[in-house]
């Protein structure tokens, strides 16, 4: 018998959704993942730099996740928070100590002076993390929220206000001016198939979509490209998609999604409980079809994400016939 | 009855000998203590800056302290620190989690550009400690230990090494470039008692008294001043000052600890075990007496806080009959 062939499979994720979806890749025989993850949630915190989307992956593939809240780490402390809540810090943003230990480092190692995707290889090494974890970007780009209080960071709009407020506007700072990253456009380009995870498209793929090159090797890669909608019956699983796609002035709905990312992907996946709307709702040219997208055992995310690789590989060797 | 006036008390002091000291003094009625603080045991780690006898110090003034280690917090966990060794990095500097929120704080206020005493200030305020705590010198000095082994910081000797290594000379850097602090000058000048701890004479205090100033001040001073022998029967209570002593030449005794400090005080303080030496031994016109100074209870620390007081206060009203 020969030696299977592996597949490519490249992701473009955001934090808890995002980290579903690649653990169901994760977890599939002969998949060699590399995920291109969301950077515009980043923001420091009583001087360190944390990267919370980046992490929540990195604890999620790592098996260190707490579970039960689907972000952060299991058997977690807040000795440090409680002693910088009496210094008189703002903690709203709950850092437990073992996330603050990861904090510590990437926060050294960047003050040394080493590039942020150099740290996050030594993290995910350390870690054992069953995946190539790429930054979206090398720089800084933050998503920026104008709510009726003003703008906020992504984290002070999701976390400190609980995405209560209406979205009026995004913005997607330093993303115009960010200097193309080769290394996830290259991962586009020579993936087998292409993945577009169930994560909020305007707050964790568009970041990733604005970048100089990304839409671009999108538009232009050779392989499969399939996204998941992160909305079920019109609702986010998780999340602040559908609330922030109705302040935004658009419909949440699975057609709006088919919009938002056409001319780049050719599958939109979307789930059972959904109807396939009429074709018209959607992009020329866009497939769109049912899957069980609700991710809650590792089988749920393992099945979910076979599915798509089934699919994706079957238009692959069809269109390799004709 | 007419307020009773206060006295002013200003302490000379490294950790955690020194610390004891201040908890005797803190807890006399009537004291308003200001303590000079050693901090050329300071140390980066992680990024992190470390001030272990500032810490030591606030911990014990705001009850925090592991009153079994003498140093730490109590109530403490690993969590940051077992992440941080897990990525690699050398963690034989026992960093608990509370601990390493202090430091979190110190650090990040000093990248916004607070001077030293500013942090300081503000840590004990959130923490009311019942002192006024003036760092040594606003700048970086460093104690280095020269061993068979090489030059070490003051933390890889006393810690990492557990001040097993001969010491075979020490260096203070940064101190003779330190521009002088007038707080800690002023404390001197303007108390009505001034105490040398029993901390190490050679890591804790010379790194104090070598500063531009700081000596000059304590033989102006019109205050008496009390020096409290860190010896015990010619040991160490706790600390390597007889072993380093005796490595760089020094007899480990009470002469040598009022030889040191010759010109300097009026009173050597030696402990009860220990016969008070014939005094051609001790320099002219330093007074050597006995006290009971091994500090185990806070009865301990506040007896012997009273009693140096009642005896520089004695001296003081006797000058003032002359």
């Amino acid at each position: 018998m020969s030696e299977p062939k592996r597949i490519s499979v490249t992701l473009l994720a955001g934090g808890v959704g995002g980290a579903k979806m690649a653990e169901g890749f994760a977890h599939l025989p002969n998949v060699d993942l590399t995920i291109i993850c969301n950077v515009a949630d980043d923001e420091e915190f009583h001087g360190l730099w944390v990267s919370p989307d980046v992490d929540t992956m990195i604890y999620t593939l790592s098996g260190r996740i707490d579970r039960n809240q689907g972000w952060g780490v299991a058997d977690e402390g807040q000795r440090a928070l409680s002693v910088l809540k009496e210094l008189g810090q703002d903690t709203w943003m709950t850092l437990g100590d073992k996330d603050l230990g990861l904090h510590i480092f990437r926060t050294m190692r960047l003050r040394q002076g080493a590039s942020r995707q150099r740290i996050t290889d030594e993290i995910c090494r350390a870690f054992s993390v069953p995946a190539k974890l790429l930054l979206a970007s090398e720089e800084v780009v933050q998503t920026r929220v104008r709510t009726p209080m003003g703008w906020q960071s992504f984290q002070e709009y999701f976390v400190r206000e609980r995405c209560e407020p209406d979205v009026l506007e995004l913005r997607y700072e330093g993303q115009s001016e960010a200097a193309p990253n080769p290394k996830p456009i290259e991962a586009i380009r020579n993936a087998d198939v292409v993945v577009i995870a169930p994560s909020n498209p305007l707050m964790s793929i568009q970041p990733i979509l604005g970048l100089l090159g990304i839409a671009d090797a999108l538009r232009s890669t050779q392989a499969p490209r399939i996204a998941v909608s992160p909305l079920v019956g019109g609702k986010a699983i998780k999340g602040p998609a559908d609330k922030m796609l109705k302040s935004l002035g658009f419909e949440p709905s699975t057609a709006s999604i088919a919009n938002n990312y056409a001319g780049l992907i050719d599958t939109l996946v979307i789930d059972s409980v959904d109807k396939v709307e009429l074709s018209g709702t959607y992009p020329d040219g866009l497939r769109v079809v049912a899957e069980q997208t609700v991710m809650k055992t590792r089988e749920d995310k393992v099945a979910l994400a076979g599915n798509l690789l089934q699919r994706a590989m079957t238009d692959r060797v069809a269109e390799a016939l004709v």
